[in-house]
């Protein structure tokens, strides 16, 4: 087990990264030990995992009941979120319980809002069981549900206790979303480290074939350095904004195709496509390394080319993106391989081309 | 006009008091100059303060569109949050935007809740009109809907950029609503401050009456206790809970006779005539005090006895209190006049006894 640090003050929290841990006791027993628990999770991964989690926490002195929610994109909802404040009331948890998120990055965005809002607030522990959960969205503390109008809309920043990263539950997803996780792998190279890409380049198809030293790396690196950045900015109000690189059109993707036809790691594929070659346009990445970034997410076995929706479609769909300032649609660019940064000044034109040229 | 502020690090916010506030340019220009706004309100009060507020704004330098609610306790539910939502979005608030609560504690409540999460937190302004929420619940960044198992059930932390009570603003308040507000007022002062108690017996005709500088007086007053206690402990880990004195009692009323029927103010007033004789049973208090703490509600218009709903409903109902830890309702008691403390040792008898005590 390799244990990594979220350095926020009073809110920082350990990352566990291994095999085997979401059936060990004494990860849990810090948070859970004399209260009461309720493990958020849905039918399929609770098939696999639940029994394994509710003895850990058993052992770790805690009562649990579980709380099973919808498959897929349509639980980050109003209606399943109530569901689960309805659970959360019916087991008596009160200020002193806890919620473990356990399963994918709809069940920890899920779970994480509701506990962010229960009785104003309550703990909550992830333990992500898909790769995409693992290196991206059960660090950091961002937790949503979407709205018709936009993915992602209604939320809060809320910091979990621990992360529990249990790469033997990798062995267990289905191929299509691996790739999906890859994506955001792939990403946090692109933005922040080029020794990563150049290691991901080498060690692509160890991972497609789930070698567990190499998956056990890829997600190390991936947490260290989503973890660097948002130590630095916690609520997004810079940096932060960095690790949407490929999210303004990868929203537009998901959104305009409907929710859960395309992954969200599939859409964000796509939308490095369209964000390097954007940024290749803009003049700051060069045409070979936007055609590099391409070849990657191919390789990985990812989509490079969006849904048809028309441009008009997408410029319309981006518009309700939360990094939008003052009404101005805002990119993270590529600024060479391993470095972005955020432009708001980016001529209509140059977007409405980029799109254009990743289309079916 | 008075400003007060409420020190909380870098989420510290002034808190101004005085006549004719509300159409203050200047008291918005701070926070709000070149930026989106929208104005959440209720029908009743648009129609008496919505284009003096817009007018404020527009002079301030801001775009305000207005989102109307429903009027009354109803309007704190997922409904009308989404509609909330709904209007932002439309009115492309980003997350530059501002949210301004302009209304009652309701509205402060909703309003405040949908700046919480909408797009993970936008700020907002907080200009309460009734004298509930310019004493109370404008005051210390609480915000929550209710679900259909409990009031403000669901909600955040999120402190205002700062508060705008405009004193001038309590001459159109019905009676009703005036006295509930007052139930606060006095509420303060039992829990923190023995001579703004004896200040209330001496004054309570004048506040009844409207008098402006009487009234001006209760609301610093009462926003000076509040900011103290709110500044030693934002998110109710210890101290805070005292504010809660009748709330356990006053909850169980408020949803008991179905939500509307009493206004907050009365149930927490009742409430905390539970509370005391629950204080004088458990020993904490004289029963002449607790006679007192009756009294002063009386001479104030407010109910002293609660409905009439069985005493098992009662308990059931204080079962889901947000104070209730590992399962266990815990009371504020008063500790003499003008001194509270959190107690979750009491006996069930002597709750049966002080609820029956106080019955219709």
């Amino acid at each position: 087990m390799q244990t990594l640090r979220l350095a926020l003050g009073e809110r920082s929290y350990p990352i566990h990264i291994g095999a085997g841990l979401l059936g060990d006791a004494a990860l849990y027993a810090p948070y859970v030990q004399g209260k009461r628990v309720a493990v958020v999770t849905n039918p399929v991964v609770a098939g696999l995992y639940l029994e394994r989690v509710q003895q850990a926490l058993a052992q770790a002195g805690a009562q649990s009941v579980p709380v099973l929610v919808d498959d897929g994109e349509k639980a980050k909802s109003w209606a399943v979120l109530d569901r689960v404040f309805d659970a959360l009331l019916a087991a008596r948890l009160g200020r002193d319980g806890v919620v473990v998120a356990l399963g994918g990055g709809v069940v920890g965005d899920l779970a994480g809002f509701a506990a962010a809002v229960y009785q104003r607030g309550i703990p909550f522990l992830q333990v992500p069981t898909t790769l995409l959960a693992q290196v991206d969205s059960s660090v950091g503390g961002k937790t949503a549900i979407n709205h018709a109008r936009g993915k992602n809309m209604v939320g809060a920043f809320h910091q979990p206790l621990a992360v529990i990263a249990d790469v033997a539950s990798l062995d267990t997803l289905p191929e299509r979303e691996l790739r999906a996780g890859i994506a955001e792998v792939i990403k946090h190279g692109f933005i922040l480290d080029l020794a990563f890409v150049d290691w991901l380049e080498a060690n692509i198809e160890k991972l497609l074939a789930r070698e567990r030293a190499a998956l056990e790396h890829a997600v190390r690196r991936s947490c260290e350095l989503k973890a660097q950045v948002v130590a630095a900015d916690e609520r997004e109000s810079g940096l932060r904004a960095i690790l949407n690189f490929g999210h303004t059109f990868g929203h537009a993707i998901e959104a305009g195709a409907g929710y859960g036809e395309w992954l969200h790691g599939e859409a964000v594929a796509t939308g490095m496509v369209m964000a390097a070659e954007l940024s290749a346009r803009a003049g700051t990445l060069r045409r070979e390394d936007a055609e590099r970034v391409k070849r990657l997410i191919a390789r990985a076995g990812l989509p490079v080319k969006g849904p048809s929706l028309g441009i008009e479609r997408y410029l319309e769909l981006m518009q309700v993106d939360k990094k939008a300032a003052a009404g101005k649609v805002r990119f993270i660019l590529l600024d060479g391989i391993g470095r972005a940064k955020l432009r708001g000044d980016l001529d209509d034109a140059l977007i409405r081309e980029s799109i254009a040229a990743a289309l079916q």
